[in-house]
């Protein structure tokens, strides 16, 4: 046991605007059949409003009535701007002021990051309310000469808000891995030093999101379902203890492999891509606040979390709510 | 007391190329006695390799001859591009491979956020063998129509090692607080999805720094006093406790105050400003590799942390060696 708490806020933004896979077609000069076999996305969201006020919105759901924060943390995968870092935008939009705030940036995974972040500052009892966001307008980024990915991005915040709890709830087990060999399979090259936007060799499409589906697949598949065996030995569980699994949503085929390939049952499986598409950082949040949204967990469930971000890196984590 | 640990490895990256003002003098358009009074950045360094190859070699000082760190933290101002995280180059420069890492992001203050981090990590137990680094190239992002803050930037990484210790060592208190008042005081506006590199409202300006010393100084000034005072009542100790102030080196000005108006001793002070310029997140950490090099503190010292970074955010730390 990492850390004993309870989420008790949660909150989301999705977007009002969807794009289907029929209005996407013609962008991509691909088939309807085609984006929805490759991508598995029928439907996603397009922010009209920036990623700080899309968090906003996800967080004032989270805290209700509650106090505010002592702590926010930003778990996104794509800034507003360069410098200062998204949390102070996002807590601007709050009319918040003096609680400290910064961001993870760990691209998919940043949630799991800032969670099990979260989890050692409650454990310490350094902070006591912990706003986590997410929030990713990854819409804005899509080059549409590269179809396999534009066809999968979409647009959403989600956020929780943690406290201490003297009960079973909490973190159960946390764990993440790097490798670098995977550092070019997920990128957007510009916006930094590297390939500054001044820079006269930085392309248009550097600034723009580019992935290797099929390479980070294969990539994944051996070491996603070696964690997920060692996740379950030293939790000593079986996978039926699990009442749902939250993976990234990746893409369509990426969400299906824990079923497919995982054994995990069809009904154990969050899988909202088919109508959100791959919302970077907000993915694995958001398909947290649905599930929660539609009752499908209870207290003293299990809920088991895990995917694969850019890097590659992969982290899973098990919290019992 | 956060957590106990002792900071086991200390290194850093000084480019060897040095700019002094006399060199910069005709980019701004300003004289030489201008941008040492203005900025009391004498010299800087300016970087020929990128951030994460000069992270790496900070990071491989700071290793030595100890074990591989069992989690590495990226704790920078700017990124080398927007996805993946800059945590993954590094640790691809140094050619390892599993090692969890990701980046934090709170401009010039990541250092100590990040820091507070690991010192939870090591309380927690969850990780023993923890690497920061902090590594910025804030001259490629020099705006010299803006000669104020132009004047200031600097290149530099540096690196810290922490392990657990059962002794006195290790954080005794920490805090931050982020003032969004303050959020256009110090940016980068482009890179992100605010104004995108492929926005055709996005100017060039818009993607190189910009500061308004003035305006961070006032608002600063009352809130990094108060600061100290509280800091060294809740540790109830003394100024003369203190045998090293560590500041972010913001500006000549900016270190200046800590003697002037903080009222601390001038070789309590740690000033490397007027060698260095504003090396952004690597002010901090570079400015203890520099002391611990020059012999400036010993065991069981007391350093204090503390600085402003965009946001505007202030946070202090106070560590025993």
């Amino acid at each position: 046991m990492i850390s004993h708490f309870k989420i008790t806020g949660y909150g989301m933004y999705l977007p009002p605007d969807i794009e289907t896979a029929e209005d996407l077609a013609p962008k991509l000069n691909r088939s309807v059949n085609w984006i929805i076999k490759r991508a598995g996305v029928q439907e996603r969201r397009i922010s009209k409003i920036d990623v700080d006020e899309m968090g906003a919105i996800a967080i004032k759901e989270a805290i209700g009535k509650k106090n505010k924060p002592d702590l926010i943390i930003n778990a996104s995968g794509v800034p507003k701007q360069v410098i200062p870092d998204t949390s102070i935008f996002i807590q601007k939009h709050l009319g918040f002021s003096a609680i400290p705030s910064f961001s993870i940036h760990a691209t998919c995974l940043s949630f799991l990051v800032a969670l099990n972040i979260a989890s050692n500052f409650i454990k310490s009892k350094q902070y006591k309310r912990i706003v986590i966001v997410s929030s990713d307008r990854g819409t804005c980024g899509r080059n549409f000469n590269e179809p396999e990915s534009a066809a999968l991005l979409g647009d959403a915040a989600a956020a929780v808000y943690i406290e201490p709890r003297k009960s079973e709830s909490g973190l159960l087990s946390y764990s993440m891995e790097t490798y670098p060999e995977g550092s070019r399979f997920t990128e957007v090259r510009g916006g930094g030093t590297y390939l500054h936007p001044q820079n006269p060799i930085t392309k248009d499409s550097d600034n723009l999101f580019s992935m290797d589906g099929p390479k980070i697949f294969r990539m994944a598949l051996d070491k996603v379902y070696t964690k997920i065996d060692l996740d379950l030995k030293k939790n000593n569980i079986k996978k039926d203890d699990i009442k749902l699994l939250i993976p990234h949503q990746a893409s369509g085929r990426g969400v299906n492999a824990y079923i497919e390939i995982g054994g995990f049952k069809e009904n154990q499986v969050m899988n909202i891509v088919n109508n959100t598409g791959n919302c970077v950082s907000a993915s694995i949040p958001l398909a947290l606040v649905m599930a929660k949204n539609k009752n499908l967990f209870n207290e003293k469930d299990l809920l088991y979390f895990i995917g694969t971000g850019a890097g590659l890196s992969i982290s899973s984590a098990l919290i019992r709510i």
